[in-house]
């Protein structure tokens, strides 16, 4: 289960040469993705304003429609034939389809998040029969309610609920992609990376503020990832999935 | 096979009807949409001008991307929700998802189709396995070169090229929904739908004037679906799509 970061996806060469790895990787495979930053472009251009609460975008309709056609049109469709040229048989999805993922619209007193979901239910044998069949699929982060609404979702918690649900069936990797090296100790050194994470160490390393502020929901959201049942989070840069994969790159977050 | 019209995807309440009798249908299904007028409106707001050569819009890059985002994205997402809510389990995809239509750029002296895809190979198992798997498909009409290149192609030449393909494994109906009750003797009269077409009778009536010259290519290829395998092509109104599909309404076409 593999998480490719916006900076990827905003550039076309670094897009080919991850999904070449993607493509190569032998085991099942599923691939997740957002938008990076063609859905604020678009949104730009067709003059809807853009409103964030606590880093996240406020999906108003006119924005769930433009990350709809973004990420589950433009985006996902442009990867999956990308894939198929590679000669990796790729199905592109949301949550919608199958009715794989059931969320919730978001409610908070007092802030309206919009068309925002909080995923319920993941339908992990409608994952296990396509994966099984020799399909890898490629999801887009838009989910449904079972009446009707889409709904804008968090692409890193759809990586880790479809994680944790296949990991009763299969021993599941989650490999979170993004720009930098790893969870490093120095923010501004990228040869800073710590190669092995786990709980003890990494309670030690918060109570001595000795790790970025920014990484520690990530790291809170691997660590409950664990405790469900997947057999190991690694974190790091997009360009070495070949080497996060087998953890000679990246932060490799286990039990032990 | 139902090809759903333009007419009704522009209009909410005509897609919700629409759609609540194509979840009624009790066979294996798939539902083949168009854009409707969303994409033109696209274009329009993003500046982008749009070239139509022989009633064909001239797919250009930006063209492209646009029905790319409007298909396979924003239409094909909201009906797949839509249908979920309606309990018929829906998975929306277009040619490149499993590899399922491969098409190759048309090419013809003198004319640039831009990124326009005629139709090379539809994968029948691949719809098959699907379908028998209790899924119900919404394909979009963007099909793929293998070479990762989408390609915009022809809704009705697509639901006719699955028509096809499926039909040595399947009895297939191919419904073909519009604006009008049918084929019309007197394209003025709405009362004039001809029931039952078979060729000797098609041959006859175009030879003396008598069928709607703007009905012409739809009707041979029609005929060709027929004489290709596909069991019957009803041609008719999308809000009777349940009379229809029983033969009750429009008009049917098959071998006699």
């Amino acid at each position: 289960m593999i998480k490719i970061g916006g900076n990827i996806i905003d550039d076309e060469k670094m897009l080919t040469a991850f999904l070449k790895k993607f493509a190569a990787v032998s085991s099942k495979k599923i691939l997740i993705h957002g938008g990076g930053k063609l859905a604020t472009r678009m949104a730009e251009k067709l003059g809807i304003s853009q409103q964030m609460i606590d880093g996240r975008r406020i999906t108003d309709a006119e924005t769930l429609k433009i990350v709809t056609m973004v990420y589950a049109g433009y985006i996902n469709k442009n990867i999956v034939a990308e894939l198929q040229s590679m000669k990796c048989n790729a199905l592109g999805i949301t949550g919608a389809d199958g009715n794989s993922i059931l969320s919730h619209k978001r409610e908070k007193a007092g802030i309206d998040y919009g068309f925002a979901g909080d995923i319920d239910q993941v339908d992990a044998s409608w994952f296990i029969k396509l994966l099984l069949n020799g399909q890898s699929l490629v999801v887009a982060p838009i989910t449904h309610d079972g009446k009707g609404q889409l709904l804008n979702t968090n692409a890193d918690t759809v990586a880790q609920e479809i994680a944790k649900s296949l990991s009763s069936f299969f021993e599941v990797v989650l490999v979170y992609s993004f720009e930098k090296s790893g969870v490093l100790k120095d923010v501004e050194n990228e040869n800073s990376v710590i190669e092995k994470l786990h709980l003890g160490y990494y309670k030690e390393l918060k109570e001595t503020e000795k790790i970025f502020a920014g990484m520690i929901p990530k790291l809170d959201n691997a660590f409950k990832a664990i405790e469900a049942g997947v057999h190991k989070v690694i974190i790091g840069k997009g360009q070495e999935l070949d080497q996060l994969i087998i953890g000679n790159s990246g932060t490799t977050i286990s039990h032990e």
